[in-house]
């Protein structure tokens, strides 16, 4: 329709046709899992782009075409071309939201948007993790409970290198002893983008129902607003007169 | 309709009654100029309140049925029982939003709220006023130019003395060479606040298109979510078991 | 000296009267406990002050000879007199940093200078909380290690019901599950406030060097500024000539 | 002395050379007019660099030895190494504070780190503007007044187009009608940044005693705390035992 939010899952898409058990987890990617969800959403027009098509997927059409963009990246984040990474922060500048998942904190472009390292600690040991809800009232916990659970996950721990967000949605229990900020957004030009910690590629993580509603919820938050255009440069016409 | 966001335009309806001058700018009240344009937009079921009604027309039974509530007040901050006041704070804490409008600003329930003094300059010197957006691409900016100019109005000047809002979206320039934070968002408890400045009782400003779809868009951003509930207390037992 | 910080510790000094087992932790006192380290920093000039002094021990000479407040109460919060809250909140809207320990979160003062209930959940089982720096080169983490353990302590667990942080410094992960915002800064009016959360008084947490350093740091970040006034009122006469 | 926070200002220094007029303004350069009140404060070790020394004058063993950059550039941005870009935002990341000045919005270290394009509006025609104090309070606005009067300034006006800041604490009011963000603090990685508008090269605007003292307090506000340095990477050892 109209008025539907135009969605692009984009996903590395390696992992799951070289490693037999992500592909068994994930048997038509990361992408599609998330995409199969957001498709049976009221008002979510849906589509995919993966590393190895043609321009990443995301041509100058695509992304005119896309009004929130999700990430998913990992072992390839230097594949990604330069070119496109500006396209993508182009966009986001001019107002397209911006879904970065799980180890997407590395991307080019998450890093390019936050100006910082973005690194953090991790570890593989299939450790349970609870994100709680620290901002409830936002739009991003709708029709969630105050936690979510997952039996097995990756770790990622503080210190997370990121700008202190605009707004803390979520921070993680970790088993092992550690805590991380889990829910993340930030404005950055016209462009909203909300970075979300879990889904590991072990992991079924991207069917567990509460990481679906949070991803669709960041997708209709992030959405794009028809406000005023930004407007930059020399204006040699003063509103007002000026005296001196 | 199920899913309307229900208003409640609260008016202090003093001004209007006492001084014709005022009466001729808002013949039916500041409520109703607000309410007139609100009722006819999608998606809004739109009420009103006023000070001199039993419990200032906002009984329980209303406020339980208000999603966003509108405060006009100036002259008779007074007034208002602190019973109520601490009623409609109950609400916001438990996700009813919140549009401060104006010498609100002083109001108890905005300096609850705040946890400061709320104080500022000002000067009625019917000068020009220039609302400048800084936030675009938030919400509450959608269908705005880049700036409001109202010829005539109040000015109030920094320092403003509220909390370093979440979001600032609007800063005003006056003619008489103050700047004003006009339009601040801030969450507290489950429930969204947005003050707006505009509005002095002598200046028609609240027929003004712009100021209107300003508050609308305001009210649609301080909407109610259906996230987690708040809870609280004495958790005995312990999600995870505990060693020592 | 002359420049010296001038901290006044607060203590509501009920627990460690009434209860053994709770003096044996704290002989002198919890408030004792913080001023004999504070009495030892440089540039620090340390005094003390009880609920059952006159006036709280909170007169107007010792409130206007104080540069930082320092407030620990839990049992007794409706002992304090409203009089004496509104001038703890007028001295820090006029520059007073306030430092809030453990169940301060629940005292008059942090309730009216936060604008929310500042509930939270909590247990007592004496287990394990570790709390994690979010933001390394804040001033309040010098001399601290990436993480402070505490073996046994009173958990506090989200929602913690408060304006989110200008600043959040450190996050707890604890033994049972749950996580909390440890680490808070504020500005509010002229003051600077931090919310630190250890120190239940059955455990022997402000002798702990870490937590000791983290409240000292927080004493210094909390000093007040020689800066300009706030100003309000009525400016009848323009900076600049109003044509209108 | 040991303590000293010690400061290197850096100048791109072309215009001074190239055009008489500004020559005339800063004979010395536009560093040589900051560093000579910033030598004259206690505390403060002070050196300068400029663009066409060797490496900019930023060779490793400078910015390692540097606690706050002072940065003032504008007709030759591109003229900077990405290499020397690079360096001092590892420097940044670890603690090195950083005090960008004016058209500086514009360089490439400052849109490395805010992420987004730092355009704004501008116009030169010598008007007046008043920068507001709108954070009482803050260590930045120690021994000014409530606002700071510059009569010939260029105008900059919003959208400027930067993350919100983590502390706003100036704005300003321009007599052709605009406003701006004129004093904007930051925390990227461990280090912090203030952008401070002010300090066209054609005005003698950093002779100004306000304008100087607010450089000198960002420099005291910026510099770097020993806290736990950041660590990152694979942590394959629990802090806490993993039963899955």
């Amino acid at each position: 329709m109209a008025n539907d939010i135009r969605v692009t899952v984009w996903n590395e898409f390696r992992h799951e046709k070289q490693h037999k058990h992500i592909a068994e987890v994930y048997p038509n990617g990361i992408h599609e899992a998330i995409a199969e969800y957001l498709r049976e959403q009221p008002g979510l027009n849906v589509g995919t782009a993966t590393l190895d098509e043609p321009e990443h997927g995301l041509t100058a059409d695509v992304l005119d075409n896309t009004d929130v963009l999700i990430w998913w990246g990992h072992m390839a984040h230097g594949d990604v071309q330069d070119e496109i990474v500006e396209r993508v922060h182009q966009r986001v500048m001019n107002g397209m939201g911006l879904v970065v998942l799980h180890s997407g904190h590395f991307s080019k472009i998450f890093k390019k948007l936050m100006g910082t390292s973005c690194d953090l600690k991790w570890r593989e040991a299939n450790e349970k993790e609870r994100l709680w809800v620290v901002a409830p009232g936002h739009p991003i916990t709708e029709g969630i409970g105050q936690y979510i659970e997952l039996d097995h996950e990756e770790m990622y721990g503080e210190h997370f290198d990121i700008p202190e967000p605009d707004t803390l949605v979520f921070v993680s229990w970790f088993e092992g002893g550690e805590v991380f900020r889990s829910g993340c957004c930030y404005q950055r030009g016209m462009g909203k983008i909300f970075y979300f910690r879990p889904g590991h590629e072990t992991h079924p993580t991207y069917f567990n129902p509460e990481v679906r509603r949070v991803i669709a919820n960041g997708v209709r938050w992030a959405a794009p607003v028809q406000g005023p255009p930004r407007t930059f440069g020399n204006i040699k016409t003063p509103l007002e007169t000026i005296k001196s």
